[in-house]
């Protein structure tokens, strides 16, 4: 199979030199490159760029040539994240190691919830609640656990919203390493236990995400944090690339095909950025025809610089300093890839909306009673909006149109549970039954 | 592709003749067979045999002689149980029906478990929390859901512990169906809100599993119950196939192999009956070596009618009137299989062993913190009673072993909720942490 080098970032073509010789085996990964000069680093907990202090990301080698024989080799892969092994910075053997083996959720063809919004071009819910930890956060941090392997990192660590914590400590449990991670005191009884349960170190903190955030930006720069992994700080180019599995699944289980049209939470932004870079890969790749996509963000009207900035025409993200929304998960004030999401869905033709929390509920339930998935607040999130933007003429409902369900309705309890409730509560007997008038 | 009629219980080979003729197309099956006295019933809405009241079970005509070709069959088919369709009473189009499309969940490879454990023959973990809605009842009620639909019954309904509450709510908006469900009061609050979330009826009644159960089968022969489909009442005899599906995926991931020894949570005994009976199956159909295999029933001491029989030598199951464990999933006091579990497990020379509380939270912990697998409390009573049977050297800890992770933690976070909490309160600086002295 012919290998040619394929830049990090299709903009910055010069970045597309071979670097090579890499002590790593991270598979098709060579080399670090920053998004915003193109400027190399070899392979490395590093996420800066040292000379424009720009945000790096894995640059590849990546199998072109022969898309028929890289599909093949797909297709045969183990039914998880790894069939994409080629494509992703890992190791060839990364399914024979212990971790988490995360992803190949359910694409689930949501012919009930369509007729509801009146979509006629095909809906699809990709249902990442399917993975081990019950959220998408399993496929980004199992990159990052190969890339703590290789570089002999100890601790596995994180700031987190929540579900980062548990599929963290998770992970670190199933290889066997130390953890420790951090989340802003005030999470959900749910997330808190799971974060907990796997018996690393759970550090709440008194404030906010952003708060925490900052705090482990320090803890890095400190002897104190020497060895440690932290997967969404430095070792975020290998652990944002995880999401990435993401778009290829979805266009695999389309029959490798492009989605018209995607809907995607955002908190930093991450995720989805690297949905839009796994989409163009697959297209360079000859893995799909090469046509036009639409992004589109979702936020929580409690936590929206991003559709804020969208919306008034301006990419430059002020940051929420409170966030109040009952989607903890997305309550990220200050979005890392904020100006990135934005790009993406104006060049896309997307766009970026939010919701309130009473739509947060009413989407959840919604999904719930039509087909049986039962999501996070986020995946509220993303239903609500991707509902009023198809009432507002954003979305075309004529189009293919694929909606992430990115967490897990047991999360989020609180959300939905003064009216999940008990119908009746009768005594056991016919009589009781007839009277309660369900029959 | 040659057809031979398989025996639907191997010691009645009288109930192996031909029924056929079956207006409704559920694959392979072609008759409903008495496990005691081996009369036929034709497919249908019925459980109870009408010449010896004993249970009824499908009967198959298999598809035997080609094991080979059946074999690379079911490795072509999808990533769910519907890779088994062929020996399954499922129509042969049922994945392309609206259905959760539960199965294929992982054979977790658990090293780290068996260092713990003394265990040097290979110890697996299958991993039954990755199924929609998080626990093994996903795969009989998608069973039911097609019997159900076959039988053009509208109204999907059970009487369940928590788990089958949730997977029958679920599966019925999935499927459009309506659904009504039955449980008894006082169950775990994640497990009421998401039997209650998918917005069809859900009846608390004031009682045990068993008042419930009781209720159920007098709604059955009531109008009142008219069209309806109780997953593991009348349609029990369809419903407990599903659980097949779990021994056919066990052996298909460890290479089609049998392994050694198996460990199941019993409640009714549904699962486990099915387990044998899919196990047996495979060795039939040619498509595993013919070698021993041993089969342990785990009970929670609180509800241990089977162990407590099982121990005292008898298949005389004594009901149990109050059950009292943290494993409400496993709390039914009168198992109708109780008398087959008690056979198998001594046919294959297996065991029955119950573990109490305390012992159920251990195991709990003890896979979260050496696999990252977070099981409910019967996944407790599971590893518990693993732990239990190897210190007592009814296990050999040099075989081939399966314990079974039936539930999700996340349903009954009450278990571990006193300990799994944060380490530290801190402050966001480096002072406040290093004063916690994690680091
Ligand atoms: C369930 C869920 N969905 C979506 C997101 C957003 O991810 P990102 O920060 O990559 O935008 C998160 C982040 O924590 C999340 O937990
Ligand atoms: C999580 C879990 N495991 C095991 C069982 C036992 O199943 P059975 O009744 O088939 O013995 C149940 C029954 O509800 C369950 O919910
Ligand atoms: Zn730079
Ligand atoms: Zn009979």
């Amino acid at each position: 199979m012919a290998v040619q080098t394929v830049a990090a970032d299709s903009t910055t073509p010069d970045a597309a030199e071979k670097t090579g010789g890499s002590p790593f085996d991270l598979g098709a990964a060579v080399a670090l490159s920053c998004r915003e000069c193109g400027t190399r680093t070899p392979l490395g907990p590093s996420f800066v760029c040292l000379e424009c202090f720009g945000p790096l990301e894995v640059a590849y080698e990546l199998p072109t040539g022969d898309p028929e024989g890289l599909r093949k080799r797909i297709e045969a892969g183990p039914a998880s994240m790894w069939r994409y092994a080629p494509l992703l910075p890992v190791p060839a053997d990364v399914a024979d190691k212990p971790n988490l083996n995360p992803g190949f959720t359910q694409l689930v063809k949501a012919d009930r919830l369509a007729a509801e919004l009146g979509v006629t071009g095909g809906l699809y819910v990709k249902d990442d609640s399917g993975n081990p930890t019950h959220s998408f956060k399993d496929r980004p941090v199992a990159i990052a656990l190969e890339a703590a392997r290789a570089f002999g990192l100890t601790t596995l660590s994180c700031s987190s919203t929540g579900n980062l914590a548990g599929a963290v400590g998770a992970a670190a449990s199933r290889a066997g390493l130390r953890s420790c991670v951090f989340i802003p005191d005030g999470l959900e009884q749910s997330k808190v236990v799971m974060a907990a349960v796997y018996g690393g170190e759970l550090v709440a903190i008194n404030g906010t995400y952003d708060d925490v955030n900052r705090f482990c930006s320090e803890l890095i720069g400190d002897p104190l944090g020497e060895g440690w992994g932290f997967t969404n700080v430095n070792l975020r180019p290998f652990y944002a690339e995880g999401s990435k599995s993401l778009a290829y699944e979805i266009c695999e289980q389309l029959g490798w095909r492009l989605p018209d049209q995607i809907v995607i939470p955002v908190a930093s932004g991450c995720q989805l950025v690297k949905i839009d870079k796994g989409l163009r890969e697959l297209i360079r790749l000859g893995l799909v025809e090469d046509r036009p996509f639409r992004i589109f963000a979702a936020q929580a009207e409690g936590c929206s610089p991003v559709s804020r900035a969208f919306k008034e025409g301006t990419d430059a993200v002020r940051p929420v300093k409170k966030p109040d929304t009952i989607a903890k998960s997305l309550a990220i004030g200050d979005p890392a890839d904020g100006p990135y999401v934005i790009d993406i869905c104006r060049r896309t033709g997307g766009a970026v909306e939010d919701v309130d929390d009473a739509q947060i509920v009413d989407a959840i339930q919604l999904l719930a009673r039509t087909e049986g998935v039962f999501a996070e607040t986020a995946g509220g999130v993303t239903l609500g909006v991707t509902r009023k933007l198809i009432e507002a003429g954003a979305l075309d409902p004529t189009l293919t149109t694929v909606v992430l369900n990115t967490g897990d309705g047991l999360k989020t309890l609180d959300a939905v549970a003064p009216t999940a409730r008990p119908t009746a509560l009768i005594r056991p007997s016919l009589d009781a039954f007839r009277a309660a008038g369900l029959a």
